[in-house]
C-alpha cells in the first residue's frame, strides 16, 4: 500500500516558496506575509496535505513517544500487562508507546535501541520476562530509561521489579494463619541460577517461618522447574513423606497445576485435605483450576506503569543514584486455602 | 526525565539562518553555501543536535510506521503472538509499529486512530483477540487498513482470520483416523452468539464425519463456555451417558484442561482409555498437561506477518474487493491422542 503523502518539499514547489516558509506556516510562526500564509494553506489543501506529528516534533524537539523494548520472549503470558500499564500512563501524559520485541537476538536488541533514539524517543522502558540480571545495551545510556522485571550487575539504571522476598513472605503467611505448620515450598527454579524469584521466594518463606516460630525443615523444600510436570513430580515425591505436608507452597501456578493432578490422583482434595498457594497469578490457569487458586500476583501493570512514570516525572541524569524499586505482589484470594487438619494445628490445635 | 533537545529553531537562531535552511542542511539539498552549511553543523555538533528521523519523514513523505491497535483485551494469551509476528514482518521492511491496546474502549480507539493517522502511519493493522465481526472507528477509512482475527460486516476492510471450519474438520479426521467414531464436540462458546469459532469449528467437525460415513449424532455435542469448568462439566456429563464417547474435541484447551481432572477423577487414562484434541494450542496449557495435549494452532503470528506483508505489498485503493483470507490452524501433535479401542474401531476392528 504504502500511499505516498505530499511532503514539504512538494508544498513549498507549488506554491512556489521555500521550504522554510512552509515551516513557519505550518509552525504558525509570525513572520509570514499573509498573502504568503494564504497561499501555501491552499497548496496544502488541494494536495490533501495533512500536517504531521513530525512538524511538531522538529518544532518543539519533542517526539511524545517512548520507546517500548522487551530483551526476549514469545510465549510469555506476561508482555501484554507491562505493555498496558506503560501504555495507560503513557496516555495520561498525551505519549504513545513504540513496541519492539528484540527476542533474545542481540543484534536487534542494538538495532532497536539506536532506532528508537533515532525517533527522539524521550525515553525508553527495557522489559525482561521474568526477573533476572540482564547486560543491555550500551547506547540506552544516551537516552532515560528504565529497566523493568531486571536489573544491571551495577545498577547504573533506574529499575522496578516485583519485590519477590515479601510476596514468598506473604504467601507462607497466608498458611500460617490457617494453622498450617508442615508447609512445603517448591522453588520455581534451581536455586544455583540465583534467579530473585527462586532465591527470594523462598527466603521469604523462611522468614516467615522464622517469625511464626515455626522450625525450618529442609525436607519440606524442593528445587522446581516452574512448569506443570515439576510440580507434578514433587507433589507426589512430598506426598509420599511419612509425615507429608498439609499445606504447598509452589513458586508457579504452573506447578501448583501440576500437583492439582497429583492429588487428584491419590483422592486429595483441595482445600479440604491440603492448601496450595501459587505464584504469578497467570490468567486462565490460576482462575481456571478447580478450585481456583490462591496467588501472589505479578505486579506486570503496576512495573510498565511505574516506569513510564518515572520517565515522566524523574529528572534524567539527577535520579542518582537511580532508583531500584520494589513493587509489592498482592494475593489474591481464590478457593485454595483452608485450615489446618486438627491434628497439625500447633498451638492452635 | 523528558530531555529537552534542540530544536531546528535553536540550532537556525544560533547559526543566524532561517529554518529553510537548516532544513536544505539537514536534508542534503544542493542550495546552500558552503560556508554555511559549515556554520550550521558545526552549531549542530555544539548544541548536541541529533537529526531527528522526523526530518527524514518531512523530508520523504514517509514514516516508515505502522500502527498496531488491539481493539480490547488485556489478558489474552495471544495479543504477544500477533505484534511478534507483525512486527518481524515490519523490520524485514525497515519499519517499526506503534502499538496501542483501546481495551474495548470507544473513545480511546477512536482518539488512537486519529493519533496514529496524525503521527503519518503508512498503515493499521486493528487486531481483535478472538474471531468475530467489529464496528471499527471510520477514520480507519483514511488510512490503509488491514483486520486481523475480525471482520466487518460489509466486508470492507482486508481482513485475516483462522480457517475455523478447516481446523474443526482437521482436529476431527486426527481422531477418525485412529478408528474413534464416537467422538464428542464441545464448542467453545455458545452456537447462538454466532461466533465463527464456534459454529465454523461445529461445521467442521461435522464434514469430517460426513467424509468418513460416520452419521453425525446430537447427542455427542455440548455448547461449552471455553473455559475450564465448562470442559469439567460436560466431560463427566458425557462420560455418564450409556455409551460414553472414546474420543473428545473441545473448542478450546482450557476445556480439555478441565475435562482432563473430570477424566483423572473417574481413573480413565489419556490417551489410552479417551483420546483429546484441543483448539488453540495457548502456551502453559496444551504444553503442561499430562500428557501434553494434541490441538490446532492458532495462527496468531502468521496472521500478524499477513496483515503487515498487504499493507506492504498491496497498492491502497486497488485491492477491491479487500481479499478475506483464511489461514489454516495446523494441527500440534502432542501425546493425547491414541488408537480406539478395538470394540470402537468400526469396520477396522
Amino acid at each position: 500500500m504504502a500511499v505516498k503523502k505530499p511532503s514539504i518539499h512538494d508544498i513549498a514547489k507549488a506554491a512556489g516558496v521555500g521550504v522554510g516558509t512552509v515551516s513557519r506556516v505550518l509552525n504558525e510562526r509570525p513572520n509570514v506575509a499573509e498573502a504568503t500564509r494564504a497561499k501555501v494553506e491552499s497548496v496544502m489543501e488541494q494536495l490533501g496535505y495533512r500536517p504531521t506529528f513530525a512538524a511538531r516534533h522538529i518544532r518543539t524537539g519533542r517526539s511524545q513517544l517512548f520507546g517500548f523494548l522487551t530483551d526476549q520472549v514469545t510465549t510469555t503470558p506476561f508482555a501484554h500487562d507491562l505493555i498496558k500499564g506503560a501504555q495507560a500512563r503513557a496516555r495520561q501524559a498525551d505519549r504513545m508507546l513504540m513496541v519492539i520485541d528484540a527476542d533474545g537476538d542481540d543484534r536487534v536488541r542494538e538495532q532497536a535501541v539506536a532506532n528508537l533514539i533515532e525517533r527522539g524517543v524521550e525515553g525508553i522502558v527495557y522489559a525482561a520476562m521474568f526477573h533476572h540480571e540482564v547486560h543491555v545495551p550500551k547506547a540506552l545510556h544516551e537516552v532515560p530509561t528504565v529497566l523493568v522485571d531486571c536489573f544491571t550487575p551495577n545498577r547504573d539504571f533506574a529499575s522496578v521489579v516485583p519485590d519477590e522476598v515479601r510476596g514468598g513472605r506473604e504467601a507462607t503467611e497466608r498458611l500460617l494463619e490457617e494453622g498450617h505448620r508442615r508447609i512445603a515450598m517448591v522453588t520455581n527454579d534451581v536455586l544455583s541460577t540465583g534467579y530473585p524469584a527462586a532465591v527470594g521466594r523462598l527466603e521469604g518463606y523462611k522468614e516467615a517461618l522464622a517469625e511464626a516460630g515455626v522450625p525450618f525443615d529442609e525436607a519440606l523444600v524442593r528445587e522446581g522447574s516452574g512448569n506443570a510436570d515439576s510440580g507434578y513430580r514433587w507433589a507426589h515425591d512430598l506426598l509420599d513423606a511419612d509425615d507429608p505436608p498439609t499445606a504447598y507452597f509452589f513458586g508457579t501456578d504452573r506447578m501448583a497445576m501440576g500437583a492439582y493432578f497429583a492429588f487428584t490422583e491419590v483422592g486429595l482434595s483441595v482445600p479440604g485435605d491440603v492448601s496450595v498457594v501459587g505464584f504469578d497469578d497467570q490468567h486462565y490457569i490460576a482462575d481456571a483450576l478447580r478450585p481456583a487458586l490462591t496467588t501472589m500476583a505479578l505486579p506486570h501493570a503496576a512495573m510498565g506503569r511505574w516506569a513510564i512514570d518515572h520517565l515522566l516525572t524523574a529528572p534524567w541524569g539527577e535520579d542518582r543514584p537511580p532508583p531500584q524499586r520494589r513493587l509489592p505482589c498482592p494475593i489474591v484470594e481464590r478457593g485454595s486455602v483452608g485450615r489446618a487438619p486438627a491434628s497439625d494445628a500447633g498451638e492452635e490445635s
